[in-house]
C-alpha cells in the first residue's frame, strides 16, 4: 500500500517503488521482532522450552533483515541521492532498525531465561513479568502501527506510555527484591528474572526512540533529549 | 590533521573540509564521553559527590553533540550526495555517535549511583568495579584511537578484548551475589552496584559496535552478526 506521504512526489516511479519496498521490509522486520518478543514471553510463562529454542534459533532472521535493510538504505542514498523528507525517511529507517534489532536481542535473552530451571515458588515470580511484558509488546505493536502510517499523534501517545512501563518495572523490582531478602538462596535465579524485567523496560525506551524518528521524519525536527512537554509543543506548533 | 584516507580524493576541497570537520567533531564527542565515563568511575570510587554532579550536569553536552553531528551528516548527504567510501564514512559516523551517546548515558547513571549512600562495608564492593571500569575506559580510548586513524587492525584488537571484559564482569557479579546472600539487607544497595557493573559491561559491547563501523567504512563490509573468526578472515582476504 502506498501512503499519501510518499505518493506522487517523485518524478521517478522507480525511486518511489524502492522507498516503498524498504518501508515494507521495515514493517516486516518489526512484525517479526514483535512475534519474537511475544513468543519469548510466552515461552517464559508457559515454561515452553521448544518455543524458547525457536526464538533463539530465529534471532538470526532479525539480524539478516537489519543488515539487508541497511544495505538497501545505503544503496538508495548513493543511487537516488534523496533530499529533504525522502532523506529523512531513509535516516529514520536506518535508526529504527537498530532499535528493532536490539529488541530482537531482548527476545533472545528472555528466551534463554525461559530455558532455566525454576522451582515452583520461583516460577510464581515470573508471573510478575507477565503484565510488564504484555505492556511492552503492546507498545511495540503501537509504535510499529504509528510507523506504518507515519502518524505523529499516535507516536506521541506511545511515547507518553513509557512512563507506565517504568512504574510497572519499579513495582516488579521491589517485589523481586523482597523475595530475595526473604530467601537469599533464590538470589541467582531471581536475578535472572530481574535482568529480564530490566530488558523489557528497555524495550519501552527503544519504542520511544522509534517515536522520535517518526516525529523527525514527519516534522523535520530532532526531538531527542527533549522533554515530553516540549515535544507536545513542537507537534502543536507545526 | 587530514589523514591519507580522506585526503586528495575529492574535486571539491570544500567537501573534504566538511567531512573532516564532522570527523573532528566525532573525535571531540568521543573525548568528552571518555572523560565523562572516567569521571563517573572516579566519583564512584572516591565517593566524590561534586564530581558526580558535574558528570550528570554535563551529559547534555554529549547529547547536543550527537544532535549537531547527526544534523551535519544529514546536511552533507543532501548537499554533497556522497557515494562509495564517503557515504560509508557518513553512515559509520551516524551509527558511531549513537553508541557514544549511550556510553554517555552509562556515565550519567554511574554518577547517580556515586551519589548514593553506602556503608563502609558496601563501599568495599565498589572496589570490585574499579578494574572493570578502567578496562572499559581503556577499551573506549583504544576504539576512538582506531576510529581516528581508521585502523582496522587496531579495531579488531579492541573487538577481541571484549571477551575479557565479559569475564571480569561475570567475576564481579559472582562476588556481588555472594555478598547479597551473606547480608540480605544489603540487597538494594548491592543491586545498584550490580546495575553499574552491567552498564560497564555494555560499554564493551558498544565499543565492539564502533569497531564494526570502522571495518564497514574501511572494508566496505558489514560485519555485524559475524563471528570474530569470520571477521579475521574478512580482514585477511581484503
Amino acid at each position: 500500500m502506498l501512503d499519501n506521504f510518499s505518493l506522487g512526489r517523485h518524478i521517478s516511479g522507480q525511486f518511489n517503488a524502492e522507498l516503498e519496498s524498504i518501508r515494507t521490509h521495515v514493517l516486516a522486520m518489526g512484525g517479526l521482532v514483535e512475534q519474537q518478543l511475544a513468543d519469548s514471553l510466552k515461552a517464559l510463562h508457559k515454561q515452553d522450552a521448544e518455543l524458547a529454542k525457536r526464538v533463539i534459533r530465529d534471532d538470526h532472521k532479525v539480524n539478516s533483515m537489519e543488515v539487508a535493510i541497511d544495505e538497501a538504505c545505503t544503496r538508495i542514498i548513493a543511487k537516488r541521492q534523496p533530499t529533504a523528507s525522502d532523506l529523512r525517511l531513509v535516516i529514520a529507517i536506518i535508526k529504527t532498525i537498530t532499535d528493532l534489532e536490539r529488541i530482537g536481542d531482548v527476545a533472545e535473552s528472555i528466551a534463554k531465561v525461559a530455558l532455566e530451571n525454576f522451582t515452583n515458588k520461583q516460577y510464581n515470580l515470573l508471573v510478575s513479568l507477565e503484565a510488564l511484558g504484555q505492556h511492552a509488546v503492546r507498545m511495540l505493536h503501537e509504535v510499529l502501527d504509528a510507523f506504518a502510517r507515519m502518524d505523529v499523534k499516535a507516536a506521541l501517545k506511545v511515547y507518553q506510555d513509557d512512563d507506565r512501563i517504568d512504574r510497572e518495572y519499579e513495582a516488579v523490582v521491589r517485589q523481586l527484591m523482597t523475595y530475595m531478602m526473604e530467601d537469599p538462596r533464590s538470589i541467582p535465579n531471581v536475578l535472572k528474572v530481574m535482568w529480564s524485567a530490566r530488558s523489557i523496560e528497555r524495550v519501552g525506551d527503544r519504542c520511544q526512540n522509534i517515536c522520535e524518528y517518526i516525529i523527525y521524519f514527519v516534522k523535520g525536527k530532532d526531538v531527542r533529549h527533549t522533554s515530553p512537554e516540549e515535544i507536545e509543543d513542537i507537534l502543536k506548533l507545526s
